[in-house]
């Protein structure tokens, strides 16, 4: 029966342990989903499956080789024979994965605008083309009235352009494009697309270190940058969005951002 | 102590005891608000007060003779009488109120461009002051870094002005102008302002009797049309947002909605 | 014959002989069309009157007592006697009112906001009424194949709100609602309505005055400030642009403006 | 010296001698700029070439093997060397190349997603990067006040993701994240860039083929679809827009148009 089936949450994009990636597979694994993390960081796949599964949660993880079309296509392929019916169905996928590049336009060379626009576009249609097929032999879940929720993480270049985020906007505007398109296509079929841009910077390990010497209070302070988890929680409250009324896109952002 | 006192939610905009401020006043009170009720139908008010007293929940209601800017100031002076400090605290407010007028724009009158800009915008002026006045003096709760909450329910007008709609596209524009100043002002503030684009019919006793005949299953079916307690969740996930990662704006629409 | 009828503009919101207002009258007075000029500042408009007809336009002046509903209908009550069929022919209207207020939102009068709504948005749909009314009894003009074309001024505040501009976002946002669901609604009939959003300081002077001391080379720079010439060039843009490819928005800011 | 040297426009993207590409070449020819045309369809670019040498234009032609970064980047090139200075300034250029895909987003080749995102995006990086590189060798013209303008031909994908079109706006909303980008990091520059969303169907060869049997006059119904000369006007008048108001962006639909 479909409704006994596993759910399982397909998440690419998990960068470290202490990103907004990481943070929505604790919280899915808490949701009792059973979880496929794809990432091109193997060894901070492997960290972040050990914790999980240690605290019991159920994981797996596809190291991605690259963001192309085919390796996307190919970890799905895996996930699937992993996670096969009808114990499992794949329930929800994020798409996470990104690349931020701030550049003056002139000093942006080639390969950067292929490797951004794979990672941001290419990728992104790979994905959701593998999600949106494997949702669709899903039957309607009856609480939420969903076959499956797929969504996309984006940022202030999603809706502005700016001096430095040429490519990064590019590929962004593209994604969000694609989101929209996507829930407009699938709503049809009971498929929730959704958007979240964030406005702000996300408090990670990363960010700790590159912003606390210039940001006086960065870690401390939450009015100034973004919860990983409160993000977290986003994402799990448009997972759990009925059919009846809910979100393409939301907008995300610490209370002090000046936008 | 601060943190001791009671929750307040202002509601204004109760049009009946089966549409969205009524789910809103039910869902609010599970979440232990005690619940101070706006509207100009006073019956509908009073039903809505009885079924929630009823069944443990504490509220108090406000017939408000009309939206103008005075009358809706008089209401949150009798509001600050009952829910006084340091017993209460007034932490959220939603301004639900409205009037739709679908007409040709030669049909409408001086006077309905008055009441609708009157309901949509001054009374909006009015509620919001009284709500930031009242936050304002309220610390910042620790659970949710907030001093308030303040949510305005919007509409597919609030976005696109649209044949048959240009009086309620100018207050419902006027409105989200409102909300977006307010939400930079008073971030600042950790003063959380949302606003929420409701894009499709919600079903209440008044759409059931019009559209019933019309569209089919339109009671039934959950991917036609919105449920307001699908709505109240909404308002009830921003209201628990926390202050590093908070909406400006989202919108709802049930699954088959073309858009 | 309706062709050979005298083309008028009617033209709201001329401020001073130095800014958008006369700058557009003197446009199009070159243009050949006979001008109807309505405002409150009646010395300014007699100077126009003037200068434009000492320049051999054709010009009458409507002195405005208020941006009412009931003042903006009686002065094109007025603008019809004077510029009578089947003689003139009313194919353009120009909606330049406005009223920026920038302040703290807890600061805003009950008095500012009726005033500022007013001459933003029930004046806009009283002028609008007046101009639609007008150009409906036209013929579709040969060349540009419309009946008429409105245009409206609109603002950065037209499109973002802002701390300060609450009020002024509120009633900009609820002109351009307004433009759009014209659009709409009359494009079906060859009437033409477009909405130009200024971002940035107009060179009047009264600007002059306020920035010149303030703004290093305000005066001179046209980098950092707009001509109200090159508005007027919009607008006479937007007016000839055919029915095959015509505008509702554009934007228009100086070339260092930053966004 | 700079202000005797011919002006040129670099114009990609000519599919047809009747298209929007083909009017604007005629369009700049009056107003006797010296053309360079790109595109992959040698022969209309040859017919193109011979018809406005016969009237007198000037004109070279450099057909493209495809959209690539590199084809882009080596026919600019051949441009500057047949253009070059002092004798010659490329002052305009316009990007008008375009691939609609309508499909089921299920429907989409991975080679049409690589395709599509090269000719909308790839490409368009490209030849930005060749005509700023361009324009910042240029002194500021006098009367214009402009190192040079760059226009950006998009479509309603540009703005909106619909059923259908999530290939096509993905590479469109990437376009103008891109054009918005370039307008704010080099206006500071005097350089102008725009971008047309061009909402309705053009009337071309092509299209009156496609639609003349399927939509009731489609060729002389000029309410109905736009004219290519009446989009040519608008680049016109973007590319004589001055240095103290100009757009970054506008719409042109035709009058009948449902949007």
């Amino acid at each position: 029966m479909a409704q006994a089936a596993k759910r399982v949450l397909v998440l690419a994009g998990v960068g470290s342990t202490s990103g907004t990636g990481a943070a929505t597979a604790r919280r899915f694994a808490k949701e009792r989903y059973h979880l496929a993390l794809l990432s091109r960081h193997a060894p901070q796949l492997q960290a972040l499956e050990d914790e999980i599964s240690n605290s019991g949660g159920h994981v797996t993880t596809f190291p991605l080789r690259s963001y192309s079309y085919e390796d996307m296509s190919s970890a799905w392929d895996l996930i699937r024979e992993t996670y096969g019916r009808p114990s499992y169905n794949i329930r929800a996928a994020i798409f996470n994965a990104g690349q931020s590049v701030f550049k003056p336009f002139m000093e942006i060379t080639q390969d950067e605008i292929q490797q951004s626009l794979e990672v941001s576009v290419t990728s992104a249609f790979s994905f959701s083309r593998e999600a949106i097929s494997s949702f669709s032999q899903n039957e309607i879940e009856e609480t939420s009235g969903k076959r499956g929720t797929l969504i996309f993480t984006g940022a202030t270049a999603s809706v502005r352009g700016n001096t430095l985020t040429s490519l990064l906007a590019a590929g962004k505007f593209g994604a969000r494009a694609l989101s929209q398109s996507l829930a407009k296509e699938f709503g049809q079929n009971n498929i929730h697309v959704a958007h979240v841009i964030i406005d702000g910077k996300i408090l990670t390990e990363r960010t700790r270190q590159a912003f606390s010497s210039k940001v006086d209070q960065f870690d401390t302070n939450q009015n100034i940058r973004l919860n990983p988890e409160s993000v977290a929680d986003a994402f799990a409250y448009l997972t759990n969005q009925d059919r009846s009324a809910w979100t393409w896109e939301l907008d995300l952002r610490p209370a002090h951002e000046r936008w």
